[in-house]
């Protein structure tokens, strides 16, 4: 039987899936191999990692989950570019927020009933959700599991 | 209102911007880049591609449409890791396998109807689908998807 519930759990394992695969990764890397370029002159592995933070912690707000955790990151990891904005947090330091940023978001995702995922994102007005329903919010971790392979992708060229 | 619709156009969606966006890389690079390493020691442009290939190929038979496109191009993109196998066809000739594998898959995905994608996949048991219905045909479409932007993530790197 085709149900919310099961296309709801097809969608969040990926998505579990993909963090499990990229902590692989990060686990595998000393803090100076990832602080460094992934091929050459392109970004760090600290820049990917705050950027990933800084993409999820932009998702609790489209998600309408809370406030972000950590609001100092969209400037350093998303508005600029590598090497831009210096100094930034640490590797260490990332991790840590990484590691607390995933078990605050597995947490929530745990406690959601499969059709809450259905309801609109908090960037979609009212008016053009009833136009176009697949702009809810679990088509936000749809797309957000995209972008964490893509980076992913990248991160485990630094091993 | 949630329907199965909506889920498959979510998901086929997804698959779709992920071909367009790796194909908006790999137009953006000459055979001779896509000849080349993607960082220093590691895979080259050309063994990505053809390794896209041929895992899409794996696709058509999972999702019980047809044989292999290209059944050649498991051993040397699949199998083996990259350098091993040669010679192997050109940067020119991946390119033309790839868009042709491109538009035979849109046009199937097009034809399918929405409860379709929630048929169990080749290589599941009927016994087993029974207990894990998650083990359906849009679900190879998710991890493919995955499997695809974590490599797009490498590609982009040639530029």
């Amino acid at each position: 039987m085709i149900t919310t519930e099961l296309f709801v759990k097809m969608t969040i394992d990926r998505w579990n899936g993909s963090i499990a695969n990229v902590n692989k990764h990060l686990n595998a890397l000393t803090d100076e191999q990832l602080q460094k370029e992934i091929a050459p002159g392109k970004n760090r592995g600290t820049y990917l990692l705050g950027h990933l933070i800084a993409v999820h912690d932009d998702m609790l707000k489209l998600l309408d989950m809370r406030e972000k955790l950590y609001p100092e990151l969209s400037e350093p990891f998303i508005q600029y570019a590598d090497k831009v904005v210096e100094p930034t947090p640490t590797a260490s330091d990332l991790r840590k927020m990484w590691e607390k940023q995933n078990g605050w978001l597995q947490e929530k995702f745990a406690k959601m009933k499969p059709e809450e995922w259905f309801e609109k994102h908090t960037a979609v007005s009212e008016e053009d959700f009833m136009k176009e329903p697949y702009r809810n919010k679990l088509n936000i971790i749809i797309t957000r599991t995209s972008h964490l392979q893509y980076h992913s992708g990248q991160i485990v060229l630094l091993n």
